[in-house]
Parts: C-alpha cells; sequence; structure tokens
C-alpha cells in the first residue's frame, strides 16, 4: 500500500561523547523514509532552500523513495539542527536552530501522492499537519508525532488534529505532559480519549508502551544497543519502520501494530549505531529481521 | 530449598504524592521475606532493638518464616528511615536516618540456619555481607545487594565479596557507577568479570537487564502499574519472589533465574500498590500467577 511522509530535511551538526558530524543529512523526513523504504515504497513531501548541499535522488539510490514532493525553494535557505548529547546520550541540547525554509508556507501534497493510504505526519505545528491531511483524500491510517512547544502553545489546534489521527507516536516526557498525567498507562487512556484509536509512547533506550481504545497493550523494552553513536533520527526512523511495516502489510488491526512497533525498536536500533542516516545505510532487511529475532528471544521468559 | 535472608528490619516514615505513612514496619529483610514467602519457607537473620513496635510473628503468621534469627537487643534501639518520593515516584530523598542497631556488630547466623542453600545478602557494608556469608556452611546459590556510598566507600571490599557471589541485583545507576560505564550491557560485562556468574540489573517502572558469563540475556520491562502508592521496598520484594522461586525450584540455571526475574517484577508491582508491607499482605500466590501471564502476554508480539 501507499505510504505518504511530511517532515523536515535539515542539515545537521551533532556532537555526542563519540565524535561530531558537521553538516550532515537530518530531519524527520529523511531518517522517516531511510527507515520506511526497508519495507515498502515511500512519497516523500517536504522542502529544502537552494543551499541543500545534498543528492538526496543519490542518497535514497536503490530504495522505493519518491521525491515528486520535495520541494527546492531557489530563495529560501535549508532547515539546520546544531546540538549536543550528554554522557548518558538520552538527554540532548539544542545548540543552534534555524528554521529557514520551515518558517515558510508548507509544502504542496502533488496530485499523484493524494491517494496515500498510510500518512506519517512528522513533527510541526499541528495547524501545518492538518493543512496537509486535508490534501490527502482518503487516508487509511494517519499518524502522527507532535512536541513539547505545540502541546503547550497550540494545544487547540493538537486536539483538533488529533480527531483526525488513528495513531499518536511520541515521547514520554510529551506524553505526561499532553495527558496531565505522571503516570504512563493512566496518560495513554487520557490521550485516546482525545481521538486516536492508538498510541505509542517512546521511552528511549527504554523501550515503549503501545495501547489502543480496546485496552490492548504491547510493552517492549527498547533493543539493549552496545554500539550508540548518535541517537538522533531514532524517533523517526522508530515511526518510519512502524508505518512501512504497517503500509507493507495493508492491515491497521492491533496485532499487526504490535509487529509493527517492534520493527520500530529494531530500526531505531540501527540508526543510533552511527551519525546521520549512516547506520541505516549500511542495514539490510535481513539485518533487521535477524535482530527482530533476537527481541523476540530477549523479552520471552 | 531452604532460603536465608540477612538484612534489615525499619521503622519507616514514608510520604509520596498519595498520602504518609508514619512509623510503619519497613526495612530489606522485611520485605524480602513476605515476598519470597510465596515461594517458599525463609529463614530469616536481622536484629532490631528494644523499641521495636512491631509483631513480626503475628506479621508474618500464615507464611513460612522462621524468625529464630531475628536478634532483640534489649540495649538498642531499631533502625528509622524517613523519606520522601517526589511527583514522578522514582526519585526519592531521604529525610532523616538513624543506623542505631545497624551500626552495632551484625546478627549471628543460628546453627539451624548455617545449612541454608539459597542466600539473600541484602544491602549493607560488604565486609558485614562476607562475615554473614562466611557463617553459611555450602550455599548453592547467593545473591547480593550493594549501593552507592559502598561502590564509593569500601570497594574493595565489595570486590572481595563479588568474588563469592552468584548473583548480583542493583539498580542501574549503581550499576554504571561500579563498572565505570554508561551503557547498561557494556556495564553488566564489566561486573561480570568481578565474579558473579550473573547479574540483574533494576530499571525502576523501565524493568530489568538480566545477564550472565554466558552471555544470554533477559529484558524486562515494568509491569504497568496504574496503581502507585509508595515505591518502598519494590527492590527487596523483587529480590525476595526472585530468590523465593529459585529456591522453590532448587534450580540455578539461566533459564530458571528468568522466570525467577519475572516474578520479581510481579510481586514489586503488588509491593507499590500500598504503604509498607500492606500491598503484599492482601496478595495471593494466585493473584501473582495471573499477573505473570499477564505480562507473558504483553510483551509477546
Amino acid at each position: 500500500m501507499s505510504l505518504l511522509v511530511t517532515g523536515s530535511i535539515a542539515i545537521d551538526t551533532v556532537k555526542t561523547p563519540y565524535g561530531i558530524s558537521e553538516n550532515c543529512l537530518g530531519g524527520s523526513a529523511a531518517y522517516f523514509a531511510m527507515a520506511a523504504s526497508f519495507f515498502c515504497p515511500v512519497r516523500l513531501v517536504g522542502a529544502v532552500g537552494s543551499d541543500c548541499p545534498f543528492d538526496l535522488a543519490k542518497i535514497f539510490a536503490g530504495r522505493d523513495v519518491d521525491l515528486a514532493g520535495l520541494e527546492i525553494r531557489q530563495h529560501s535557505k535549508t532547515f539546520r539542527w546544531t546540538g549536543s548529547y550528554l554522557e548518558n546520550m538520552d538527554d540532548r541540547r539544542t545548540d543552534r536552530l534555524e528554521l529557514n525554509v520551515l518558517a515558510e508556507a508548507p509544502p504542496k501534497v502533488p496530485a499523484a501522492f493524494r491517494n496515500s493510504e498510510y500518512v506519517f505526519l512528522a513533527n510541526t505545528a499541528p495547524n501545518l499537519q492538518h493543512e496537509l491531511l486535508e490534501q490527502i483524500e482518503n487516508p487509511v491510517f494517519v499518524a502522527a508525532d507532535t512536541m513539547d512547544c505545540w502541546i503547550a502553545e497550540q494545544l487547540e489546534d493538537l486536539k483538533a488534529l488529533l480527531k483526525r489521527v488513528d495513531c499518536l507516536i511520541i515521547n514520554e516526557d510529551e506524553a505526561r505532559m499532553l495527558a496531565g498525567e505522571q503516570n504512563l498507562i493512566k496518560a495513554a487512556e487520557n490521550i485516546l480519549r482525545l481521538g486516536p484509536s492508538s498510541i505509542v509512547i517512546k521511552k528511549g533506550e527504554s523501550g515503549s508502551i503501545t495501547c489502543n481504545a480496546n485496552a490492548e497493550m504491547l510493552i517492549l523494552p527498547g533493543y539493549p544497543a552496545q554500539n550508540v553513536k548518535d541517537p538522533t533520527g531514532a524517533g523517526d526512523s522508530f515511526a518510519g519502520a512502524l508505518l512501512g511495516y504497517m503500509a507493507q502489510t495493508g492491515k491497521t488491526d492491533f496485532e499487526t501494530l504490535k509487529t509493527a512497533v517492534a520493527y520500530g525498536t529494531i530500526v531505531a536500533s540501527f540508526t543510533i549505531a552511527d551519525f546521520s542516516i549512516n547506520g541505516l545505510a549500511k542495514t539490510t532487511r535481513r539485518d533487521i529481521d535477524n535482530r527482530l529475532a533476537e527481541l523476540r528471544k530477549l523479552v520471552k521468559f
């Protein structure tokens, strides 16, 4: 089935205790598309400026990623993020942020993409997510991400969006904030009442909690990665593998979502093993399936 | 098989966002014995002062807990701990600590307990743990806990003890500190090189990582408890159920340890549902087995 992602393409500079990577490819749509492409064709909608140094066609060569929705704006500059990770690799600091093209009007969804069935709205202002979703004719499964600033500043827009979202994929701190509840299980229940039929709460290296409105639940630990160089993109590649697997199967039931979350966990563990998309670039579907089988064994008692 | 615990009996005063419990029964040996008694008979070794307000024989009535190793010292005072939990229920603060009897010579292991096969050395100074262990003739499986102050101040004693311990059960921050390594999987490997054949790293509500020297591993999330009133005793009742199940089966292999860790996870989830030992007091073995089956389902994908 068809899968569309709307999100950012970024010029990242990332510093971790293991090194520094300057002006490398980043952004939610880049990580998502790389991850999802292990499972199904991907349609990418995003915008960059004329300064964008990346040859995305080349980077995605050999993967079924359709770049017809990528706008290259001649008079704009590409989104830039500079950040550092602390020793524990979980806490990160934004050192510099240049929104640039992300502060302009959002990209248009090409006519050929409007029949997309699976849709991921990567993190951006909820009214923009809404505007992008409006352009999809009849989506089967819509997932979205959000972050603390939108919960704080555009809560009504976010609530309006949540009524049209099937699955919300967010971090634990954001879940607590959105729900006004410390306990994550209760927080998940509160958020499900806002509209989504399922929610995936990401807990970094501690894994994830997935629930739906029928009180079905999956609790997964993170994959025990020993090689962690750069956590950037873990969340978006988690979402990419999750939606990619859902679209590959063509299903939306909870059993499928459970396997999809496990794939998300595994693909994220390959992302963080190197800077930028380099971890994913050298991974194969066979590597992913082997590690999925390993995770299944690791949680068995 | 026989199971012995050496640890503290405490007069606790605990404040959480859900209330306050003053002068209630606490201490590692109390929680451990309650938890282990669901699985097998327990021999308790500990000391209290003449001010101890608890009728332990009555509290443990109907459970097979042998109190022959409990010393009541006429001229001593019982260990007291006063602490508070913050909103997230994971971070806690010690408001007041009176070691009292714990600062004296450790209790003696009664002659009738010296043939114990399974032994848990609850957290105390490693030289005291060593002295207690010396009194056991031929233990089959020895597990121990420790904490940050001993890692910082008595590392050599702790390392000497670890050579005689089969399984170390510690918190994630202590594991990182002891191993000098942030990554928990690498930290576990470093610690296994110090002597124990297995290690269980507790991650609070995020579950646990269990490894052995043959690179076998279990990664379990925490049970998704919605009702958390007081986390005190979670770690010691986790250890109690773990050792209790091991002793009940009479085995020490990794497959048994995996199920034992799952039982530890479940029993801890009952402990934290109420103050002091009240959560455990109203739990049955059937409740525990039902929730174990539930956890097995929650991690399946």
